[in-house]
């Protein structure tokens, strides 16, 4: 598939780095054709990003999603997260998303403003598994879920900036500290549970 | 000065983009002049980074010094840093270490080698710093310091994503906010209080 070649290549070079040129050269097909499929780089872009999602959804998300609701779905969520960082789910060169944040950031246009939708969706979705959380009474019922998606993303993103520049044979075992200590912070504490969750908030499925 | 024009320039379009070209264009001087100066890319690209940890020296690390050790030299180090990643300090897009680690973490070659010492510096400076609270009793005896300094990075680069590229408009209370947690984990706690750090690690300066 052209667009799985896309993608690697992607990985390895970032978006800008991605051409009809350079792909067709990857394929072995010829860049008119390609470009009569595509008609622009920007197409192309937007095609791949989809690409990652995708394998996002089916890599991380998905069997995420079959973990009981609450704290073991919040584990594994971030269990198969950071197995995509090392880039053992896609065999990507790290976090696509990552890198495309950092190369879109201070650019405009359709790319970067999917990219953004998507990372918001998930942050809510991942509030959202938080909250079930704090349905299940695993979470306090004054968390604030949102914050919790917030300190969650910066685990990956630490995660992968040791990894992946510094190459610290610890980044494994850091991560997994700062999650832990992030469930640890998001428990009921004895005070908090005195507050019955099911009286504050309407469960959500 | 012309690394100062080259410094803006990396802010904007990252070291791959910075060329004697560019930057001949940008300060109205001969191609063959700077070449002349700076002989290769690579040698002005390094100049840069020189210049970028200056900055990030006498506009982050130098004022926080100045503030008392222990738990307030913490808290200056994380402002000024959180105001370098608005590019406050040094009027930059962002953070150009962080758009730098996204760029060159899988090249090879003296930039990238140059970066992930002055960061491994830096890590080592803020578990000193952290260091430095355990002894003045601010924080637990037992506190991870290389830790503590791995979770500061993380909210820091949580704010560079946030604000950067998500616009979200709340990044500067959910950094602080993450950063607020951090500082109350690393406390004494009454168990660990009971012993007492001056009979478990020497002083440092």
């Amino acid at each position: 598939m052209v667009l799985d070649h896309a993608f690697t290549l992607v990985s390895r070079v970032g978006f800008e780095g991605l051409t009809i040129g350079t792909l067709a050269e990857r394929v072995g097909l010829s860049k008119s054709g390609l470009f009569g499929h595509f008609h622009s780089k920007e197409q192309l872009q937007l095609e791949v990003l989809e690409t990652a999602v995708d394998r996002f959804m089916q890599g991380v998300i998905r069997p995420g999603l079959k973990a009981p609701r609450g704290e073991p779905r919040v584990r594994a969520l971030f269990k198969n997260w950071l197995d995509w960082g090392r880039g053992h789910v896609a065999q990507t060169e790290g976090c696509v998303f990552i890198a495309a944040a950092n190369e879109l950031d201070d650019r405009q246009g359709p790319l970067r403003d999917r990219l953004v939708d998507y990372q918001r969706e998930w942050l809510a979705g991942l509030a959202h598994a938080a909250q079930l959380a704090v349905e299940e009474g695993h979470f306090r019922f004054d968390l604030d879920t949102q914050q919790f998606a917030y300190e969650f993303y910066s685990i990956i993103l630490a995660f992968h900036h040791a990894s992946r520049l510094l190459r610290d044979s610890r980044s494994d075992e850091r991560a997994e500290r700062q999650f832990e200590r992030l469930i640890t912070n998001s428990r009921p504490t004895p005070r908090s549970a005195l507050a019955p969750p099911r009286a504050t908030t309407a469960p959500t499925s």
